[in-house]
């Protein structure tokens, strides 16, 4: 199967636009869809919330009787099954849509395939693969989820560049500067959680909110604006020239987690201050009557060796339909995600200075015998932030 | 004082002349001069090695009677006295130039601003400033030992993502790739010195030379290669179009400097096996009569809180018109010489792996009490080798 340029030029577009439900689709994937006739769009749309229309629908809604003999670029696989909206294959075949083009196959079992299935039924030629990767990519936790049975775990670090994340004394403000911070809310926002331990809430208190206040505005991560030439009309179809007018009130506030296997989160901490959805994870030994939790949701996980059972988190996790998950945690439970292979990405922000030698390091890991049993990891994008620098990387397979 | 674009694009071709001297001056500043007449150069050379002709008197054999009436532009001030050669300043006016264009002064006590002085006197027309910075940039070393009394100090580290430069255990091989350990033999190459302690010599037994012979056509750090347009004839003139025809032979080996206050090196390291020029400082308790030494010089140096006394080490390596000093060490006196104040650039090479809190430290630093305390760096450049990352900093003043 062979791709033209201009299939090329239109799946673009489609992610383009399912980017844009970057911070409001959970526990959905983002999902884009463009219908054209050769060069011309006809309709364009992306799917903006959970019980929302999808992509397909927004598309064909403004393609109207256009949609006849056109074909559509899906950034993922049509849904095939009833859940909150009628199955989009059939709205397809519905429509006289001639040709599907996929990008990415659709792995919920709901569908897994069986999308393209009942499209190639309809007889309705369908090609799919189509700029996967990057389809993917923009669902990196719905495919995680789907795929592994649990959530992308994301580790943000911000260390000086000899790799301390705070004074010998504690303290940590801010090693990073502005920018830095700025950015670390756009990943914050399209999380289905933040993840932090127990430590981290004594230490610092944190507030592991999203402050869309400070930051109104957040563009997806990695662009800071889409200019889209397509237009359409209502919601989710690309009427908007630019992401930011997706409305703030579409927004899903990440799960707040704490691990806290002896529940030691004092009364009056920020995470217990129900201002965003909030879950305690705790040990077997642990109860949770306590009025500190009245606005938290506490449940018990297994235990390993005198910790939470790390896979057992995840598991948990990926139950209540997590996708990618941000955790912003000390050296122990980052360093214990990296030693177990539950980290996936790291994300981490490096300040220009030197704090020496008394301050504190950026993860505990086992001790290494030889330099062949070092942690690999392949750089995927660095950046400057202001004067800080921000490297994304992935532990090498 | 303006310059036009013609005169910036003959300062630009004269410095990267001098940047040919790169391996070769040492302890002389590299030098290049370019003569035209307009926008056609008539003459052009580079400073090649101590003892041999100055970049002047290169571009004006290469010139012949074409200098008459011309502009000669000069990346340092030309000399006004007789050294091993005579008088740049009085071949300039004997050649009929009619203007002369400087980029930066000679801070060198016999020349300082003489040169420009005699040049007036001999009716010609003198410049100064253009591309200063870039040709004080060139002689960094030369112009920090005139103006500082002591020479430019620039720290050479590889260290893990997470700030470590070796195992728990010791091991240090390698934490960086090929290209990044190829890249090290550039900067050595280009430095008066190569600077390390007696840990590390027990630790590592470092050869401390340059190795051309695995990487014989060293290329300048920070350019892969310099291609040049202008045609000259005789030694330091631009006949060459590639700096890779320097003569090896003309190439100065560094001398190696091992600070070792209690003479705790041991018979058969490399660095006393004489295959380089080598100097032990050792502290005035210490005597040097053994066989150990017999290739290597030994002084004593003053002794400061029972270590050597750094500013002193470093006034000495000035007295032997050392210009860059380049250290490997480990984390103690590369971080004695960052608190003390006296480490200029750090020349920070970042391998994309983790090695954990186990591992061995950057820097030994004084405990901060505070965030304001941190030792914040200005980052020049930043670039990738290999799989490595190379970070070029310096301390904020």
């Amino acid at each position: 199967m062979t791709f033209t340029a201009l299939d090329h030029q239109h799946m673009a577009h489609a992610l383009r636009l399912a980017e844009r439900g970057l911070f409001t689709t959970q526990p959905n994937p983002r999902v884009g869809c463009v219908i054209a006739h050769g060069a011309e769009v006809v309709g364009a749309g992306w799917h903006q919330r959970a019980g929302g229309p999808h992509a397909e629908v927004c598309a064909l809604r403004a393609a109207g009787e256009r949609a006849r003999g056109a074909t559509a670029y899906v950034t993922l696989e049509p849904c095939a099954h009833h859940g909150r909206t009628p199955p989009c294959a059939d709205a397809l075949a519905a429509a006289g849509v001639a040709r599907v083009v996929v990008a990415a196959e659709d792995p919920f079992p709901q569908v897994d395939g069986r999308g393209i299935e009942k499209l190639r039924a309809a007889g309705i030629a369908v090609e799919t693969g189509l700029l996967r990767e990057a389809a993917r990519e923009l669902n990196v936790g719905f495919f995680s989820r789907h795929e592994r049975g649990r959530p992308w775990v994301r580790l943000k670090l911000a260390m000086s560049l000899d790799g301390r994340t705070a004074l010998g004394n504690g303290e940590s403000k801010w090693i990073t500067g502005a920018a830095a911070r700025a950015d670390v809310q756009r990943w914050r926002a399209r999380s289905s959680a933040i993840l932090t331990g127990s430590g981290t809430v004594l230490a610092d208190d944190p507030r592991l909110t999203v402050r869309l206040d400070e930051d109104a505005s957040l563009p997806p991560p990695g662009r800071e604006s889409v200019a889209d030439p397509a237009r359409g009309q209502g919601e989710g179809t690309a009427h908007a020239t630019d992401w930011t007018e997706v409305p703030a009130a579409a927004f899903v506030p990440p799960l707040r987690v704490v691990l806290d296997r002896r529940l030691r989160t004092p009364a009056g901490s920020h995470v217990l201050d129900g201002s965003a959805p909030t879950l305690v994870l705790h040990g077997d030994g642990a109860a949770c009557a306590d009025d500190r939790f009245a606005r938290a949701e506490c449940r018990p996980v297994a235990e390993r060796d005198g910790k939470l059972a790390l896979p057992a988190v995840l598991a948990h996790l990926a139950a209540r339909e997590c996708n990618e998950v941000h955790v912003e945690a000390g050296p122990a439970l980052c360093g214990a995600l990296l030693a177990e292979g539950l980290a996936d990405e790291l994300l981490l922000y490096v300040a220009p200075a030197l704090l020496g030698d008394d301050a504190r390091p950026l993860l505990h890991l086992p001790a290494l015998r030889s330099m062949d049993e070092r942690w690999n990891l392949r750089l995927l994008d660095l950046r400057p932030l202001g004067a800080d620098l921000r490297l994304r990387l992935r532990p090498e397979a």
